[in-house]
């Protein structure tokens, strides 16, 4: 076999064609989205108020496993991508570990993360359905800065609400994002009704991902020719990003590589559900044994310490039901650095998975993640996003396990994206200050109380 | 002919194994740099005081043509290269020209910049001629950036003096540094006896690299193990900077493709050195006639309105004497945006070439080129450091002769670096605030005014 390369690069026609649509595959059919009012399952017709027309289509296809990526889509993609899958050869070695360790690096694109894989589809739908502007929520300005780039290429006018919390973290972002044409709001604003309401509720709030959410749908939904265009949680977005796993899988395979376990940082479950796309389908074929391992903050424990049940998407109670590990729209978490983590729910292809037993989770508290981060750093060269720092840690992990039992695992985990946007982060744990939350038993209780009736 | 994919990568083994010595094509030697003190030739053992053994003696090589690369260099090199070389399709498609453009980007690992491929095997020797510690100067950040990772890596300590205007604009290029572990120390600054003498002198001055070189080189001279470690000016820097162009070069070849037009941007010269060194090794062979064009701001116009004598590479007056287009070394140029390149000299070599008719040169102000980068990001998807901006415009410009006059004329620039740390330039450049600022003639006669008597 051939020496394995620090990275593995695809030549740009070895680069997929078709994303893998994972919900094809599950053995039983998700339980159906719920209309909010009616409180019966959601119609196409009814999702195309918010979402673009393909979106919707993507979102409740249930049959095809692979769909065709349009060229328009590829030419788009092939400006940034295909995007490494690195071997840490030093890490390993300043591990000490038998263990092999890979990592799908998906910052080397100006919006520094993943996130610009969906963002190109969506916006080329929208383009295509002779939209004009879209909307959306950012929580560590990794989305909007991606749609940021999208509406900038295909034209389209775009207004991003951003989590408070970031904006302010951030300032660099919301420039970019301003740079590529799009306009940035802190959210809770007083721009939206919702918006007003939360401001009335929690005065001083650092707002969450699902007050930006709802504000961004509001706008979506009274405004002519605008679409919401979200960046994670649903199963389309999880489609597009099929990419990362795809392109994962094309280069090991070259190499007969077939990884033991596979982890990704997981907010809405966007990354992790895009790589593991490919290796969770043959292991719905019975084709490996693969552990899968999702990541996500102590702070926000979706996965660990949620409840798999109905739940709104958003604080504002504006989308559809979904049935998923939530930890109530209600809850809000802790100021947490990882600001693409702050999520009270998950992806339902995702909490179905983990609900049958399919995938693991793990919580971690961020300065250990950090930690991580700053070892990973020195050795690999690379400064990653707070989001990212979730798998790696976990990635070490189980390298330093296998250093114990002398195992020698192969273990892939998704890179998402640069903490060139998170030094105001880094900085807080360089000066020792940053400091853990983790909500009490009573705190997730409050957030449970915010359920919906249905689940009764 | 195979279709020419949007990013050309070469594959670990293709990598460059030898660095190009570009002195040793010159057709007659330079003249010699001279000891401040005697006025003569410098010789390898008064260099040592400053510079580790190693970069002297590649300094003044002036007959290997090609110097090996050490493996525990290519090691790290293979985590963050090859670069690749970028087919800009839909730029060209945007300006609507027949000129095909490619750029080498070298904005992909975490310093994002092309600084790393010198900071990496000058810390690499340092480290194998048992020094501790090891000191520079930095303007934008990118070198700093660049020598932390490198120190984080190998393990040696570092005092980065940072010119003080660029470390206000950007607080968070301090914060990587600091995460790899290094000491940064805005400058001008009380440490050392040149920073205070020239804050006595210039009270409120944002700094120089002048200042800042003067400081580090005292450190260097003053503190045990140590030594002081050169970004950007120096031959052995160009020397490892020539991994750009042999990189782009085997790129290119593999298509046939040989550009008509070279762009580089111009502070120290390293990128534009780097990047011609094949090209104009094969000029200088006569086996070309390429067209070499060295960018660099109007507000510090070296090439363009320099002189071509004896001065100093610092404001202290410290370093030895170079033959070298100069503003004269008590040129402060005015505040500007791409601290990289407001350096009073120029490396040598690149001197020599424009002295020689080799190479032109154009001065662009920053208004200009943030206007040509506006138009690169939204149909690149690329962020460019305002560096870069500088090579991309006069591609463009190129270009966009090119539809005027029908010729398809390939075209290759080199895009340093990101714009991620930057974006309080884009911010200014978005608001409509930015000016510009040219020097008068009679400024440029007080920078004259300040070059050293032997050119008399």
């Amino acid at each position: 076999m051939a020496n394995i390369p620090y990275k593995i690069y695809l030549s740009e026609n070895e680069m997929p064609q078709f994303w893998m649509n994972l919900q094809a595959y599950l053995p039983k059919k998700l339980d159906p989205m719920l209309d909010p009012k009616t409180g019966r399952p959601v119609t196409e017709e009814g999702l195309r108020a918010v979402f673009t027309d393909e979106a919707v289509r993507q979102e409740l296809n249930t049959t095809d496993k692979l769909i065709e990526i349009p060229q328009p889509i590829l030419d788009f993609y092939r400006m940034y991508r295909p995007s490494p899958v690195v071997r840490a050869y030093n890490l390993e070695k300043m591990l000490d570990t038998p263990a092999e360790l890979y990592y799908k690096f998906e910052g080397t694109n100006t919006s520094g993360s993943h996130k610009l894989n969906s963002a190109v589809p969506q916006v080329y739908y929208a383009r295509e359905q002779g939209l004009t502007n879209v909307t959306t929520e950012t929580g560590a300005g990794q989305w909007g800065t991606a749609l940021a780039m999208a509406t900038g290429y295909y034209g389209l006018g775009l207004k991003v609400f951003m989590v408070k919390s970031s904006a302010e973290q951030k300032p660099h972002r919301k420039a970019v994002m301003e740079t590529y044409g799009g306009t940035v709001i802190p959210s809770p604003s007083d721009t939206t009704a919702v918006g007003r309401k939360i401001l009335q509720e929690h005065p001083g709030t650092g707002g969450s991902l699902g007050c930006a959410i709802s504000e961004a749908v509001e706008v979506a939904l009274n405004q002519e020719g605008t679409r919401y265009l979200l960046g994670s949680v649903l199963n389309h977005v999880l489609l597009h990003q099929s990419v990362i796993g795809l392109e994962a899988k094309a280069a090991l395979d070259k190499y007969n590589i077939t990884p033991d376990v596979v982890i990704g940082c997981t907010g809405g479950g966007s990354n992790f559900g895009g790589l593991i796309a490919p290796y969770m389908a043959d292991r719905l074929e019975g084709k490996n044994n693969i552990r899968f391992v999702a990541v996500e903050p102590a702070s926000c424990p979706t996965l660990t310490r949620g409840r798999f049940a109905y739940d709104y998407g958003d604080t504002g109670r504006m989308t559809p039901l979904m049935k998923m590990y939530t930890l109530g729209s209600g809850f809000i978490p802790s100021s947490n650095h990882a600001g693409g983590l702050r999520y009270h729910g998950m992806n339902p292809i995702i909490s179905q998975l983990r609900h049958d037993g399919l995938v693991d989770a793990v919580a971690y508290e961020q300065t250990r993640v950090f930690r991580a981060a700053k070892i990973f750093c020195k050795s690999e060269g690379n400064l990653p996003a707070p989001e990212s720092n979730h798998a790696l840690c976990a990635a070490m992990d189980e390298a330093i396990r296998c250093k114990e039992t002398g195992e020698k695992k192969k273990i892939l985990f998704c890179l998402t994206g640069t903490g060139f946007f998170d030094m105001p982060a880094y900085m807080l744990y360089n000066s020792g200050k940053m400091t853990d939350s983790i909500p009490t038993d009573e705190e997730l209780e409050q957030g449970f109380a915010t359920l919906p009736e249905i689940n009764l």
